[in-house]
């Protein structure tokens, strides 16, 4: 049997749509961002088409302008355990903060999600950037980009050990003798680091799947080194080949120095498509949900992206000569980087820059027929710029329907792409391997 | 049509069963512990019963020895999660720590669960003693219990300003107009107290009953001004109907001293129902399950709850006659009076203590027929000692679907316990009102 190299594909669900205005189409429904039943539907709907995993983002903060679009964000481990019980075989990824949790609850919270998944859960670790978040969480400043991601790396190294605090045969059930857990096969992290001390074994034992897959989604220098550490799936954001390319090399190269098997750190890119049944169709989509974009309302975010005053913008002008540089922010880094060069690179004002970046935040929106998403998506696997990709449907449910029922049977003739589920857990899906247990290691004595 | 006041009945799941030695019956999966299909099970025999909720307890620490009982804990929002896409009409209660949490975190994984379920959520808010837990969150000491409380009444403070910070009707969903959400009715709770700074609202609306139902479950002092500010419903534990008839006045009586209707606070004793076609069969059910206690687990155990060295009990003797008053204990406070008084009133040995406390670790054993078991419960209701009972079977499954085809038929006879649900949330089974949102009360400009 030959083992082609396939694709891995996950569907990022948000709310009613990546589009900022998907809201306001008369297909949606406005009030689904709070409805478990649509998320559910998404998620069957996913796994009808056999991808890899659905992802949440998510962040401690009522995002934006209220009026702007559907701001209500169920919280990710409760949606995703509802979606455990309406699905069989799909990964569910979660985005939770390593700046704003406590190691002992959050490891628990994705462990319990993993158990009662069967196997099934990522995290998607993040540091959380922005002042409006920190102020939730009783400070009165961001804590600087750097220090986020040394407490996120202990924040790991915690969660690992208390992922570990099992052995995976710690369970005796040994009714006879009354003895039901094996207290030396417990093993208490007993951590004493620099932000955390964590002394007590975790109530929960190892999952089907060892414990959650890592990913990461940051691609500013701090975030290539985390992810190179740690990741085990990259999300990531480009807008050209070449860009996606760099990174892809970057980061497998980086994995490798710290001494693991790059193929074992999966790298997705994210993808808008905006599927027509002809490429004229998917364009005149695009523009009629670019059509619907308030500018009023994205122009402050997109200046608080730059570092600028809101007044330095002028929406039928380019960007501003003068920017701060990328060093100078303490979040959002890779974005802003990516924006700036998308604006230069292609002489865009500031509203064509909002159109864009509504479409999908600095992620690669793509328009055209199935064939032509199928083409795109096959071009950059193949050309070493990415091991699958997020996909981000504009506009939810229908986008997603499209892409499942179009695309990827596209994907599938070009045996690109899984026809049905080989394995149960997301590591299967991933082909990344069962870790062993770091702490349970020692040889027993003979 | 007459309105006979109804008790209130919630199924307590813990496990494999409340008593210790559950697991080593031959009928018991000493696995469950950690089988969500198992929960979703009991959940639905519960509610095939019309009980008003089921009911989780928790700690963030890995409980007891681990030999000595299922020791696997998966956190219960994940849990209650799982069981409201199982269910209908069940309330769903979960046990999360004020002190071990931030109040944006829990507040909001409260209010999705409340969302996703349909108005059915409830937190039974602990203050969580025992040095290991706060061991597993950077501390080397436990938080001294009036502290705990006083952090426990803001964290509820800042919680309810979290739930209340979008007014019922903040979402316009103004498609025509690009307007989602009206921001001049979100109210961010910008708290600035002693033990949390909390700036932004909640990106999470308020729910089907407003906001989770706020349950509570210690009986020490400040536990008791605790629930008459703040609980809906108490559960409560108490060895005799005297104690419970006290208890029971004294919390009524505290409430209406806060302004509050002491109807609006549910008084809910937990009782260990053994049953059995006969009170032999029910006695000798009872005494196996006891003989299959290693009381060198429970030992140590019982002696840190006195505040004693174990050295000081012997197993075949009663209790010391010096033990340290419940004063000088820093949690667990209300329980250790409870067992102290057990044992001097019926001259119990340690031995009998351990036999009792590994039933129902303090709470009400009764054995009996399903006819006792009834009358029992209708005494003390009638009696002025309960408005209903939390049913904590001591073996699981099968204690809660003898309690529901057996015992629940009667009370339905008897008119004390309903025959079909007539309301969706938690606060309509437990004729609580929907609270107003207490931010967005300015009335409206004519």
């Amino acid at each position: 049997m030959t083992t082609k190299r396939q694709l891995h594909l996950n569907a990022f669900l948000m709310s009613v749509g990546h589009h900022e205005a998907a809201w306001r189409l008369p297909e949606t429904d406005p009030y689904a961002d709070l409805d478990v039943e649509h998320f559910k539907n998404l998620a069957r709907t996913a796994e009808r088409g056999k991808l890899d995993s659905v992802f949440l983002a998510d962040g401690p903060v009522l995002w934006n302008q209220v009026g702007r679009r559907p701001a209500g964000v169920l919280e990710p481990t409760v949606v995703l355990t509802a979606l455990a019980g309406a699905t069989e075989r799909i990964g569910l990824i979660a985005t939770a903060s390593t700046t704003y949790n406590e190691p002992y609850n959050l490891a628990r919270r994705f462990a319990s999600l993993d158990i009662v998944s069967g196997g099934r859960a990522g995290w998607n670790i993040v540091t959380t950037a922005g002042l409006d978040a920190a102020r939730n969480f009783n400070l009165d400043h961001l804590p600087a980009h750097k220090e986020r991601y040394e407490r996120a790396a202990e924040f790991v190294d915690v969660s690992l050990k208390l992922w570990d605090s099992w052995a995976d045969d710690a369970v005796l059930a040994d009714k006879e003798n009354g003895v039901w857990g094996d207290s030396d096969k417990i093993y208490p992290p007993e951590h004493e680091g620099r932000f955390y001390r964590v002394a007590g074994a975790l109530n929960v034992p190892r999952s089907a799947q060892g414990h959650p897959v890592l990913v990461q989604a940051g691609s500013s220098e701090n975030g290539r080194n985390f992810a190179a550490r740690y990741a085990e799936a990259v999300f990531t954001a480009h807008q050209t080949l070449a860009d996606a390319q760099e990174f892809y090399d970057d980061l497998k190269r980086r994995a490798a120095e710290h001494g693991r098997d790059p193929d074992h750190v999966k790298i997705l890119p994210g993808i808008v498509p905006v599927i027509g049944s002809t490429e004229a169709e998917a364009r005149e989509k695009e523009a009629v949900l670019n059509g619907l974009i308030r500018p009023e309302y994205a122009l402050p975010q997109l200046a608080d992206l730059l570092g600028v005053a809101p007044e330095e913008l002028r929406l039928d002008e380019q960007l501003p000569a003068n920017l701060p540089e990328e060093d100078e922010l303490e979040g959002h880094k890779s974005r802003r980087t990516l924006l700036v060069k998308l604006g230069r690179r292609e002489n865009l004002t500031v509203r064509e820059i909002i159109a864009r970046f509504g479409g999908g935040r600095g992620h690669l929106t793509f328009a055209g027929t199935p064939v032509q998403v199928a083409d795109a998506i096959q071009e950059w696997f193949e050309a070493g710029a990415a091991d699958g990709f997020n996909i981000m449907p504009p506009v939810l449910p229908s986008g997603l329907t499209e892409f499942v029922d179009l695309v990827v049977p596209i994907l599938q003739e070009r045996g690109l792409f899984r026809t049905e589920y080989t394995g149960r857990t997301l590591r299967e899906h991933y082909g990344l391997p069962r870790p062993a247990n770091r702490r349970a290691s020692t040889p027993i004595p003979v």
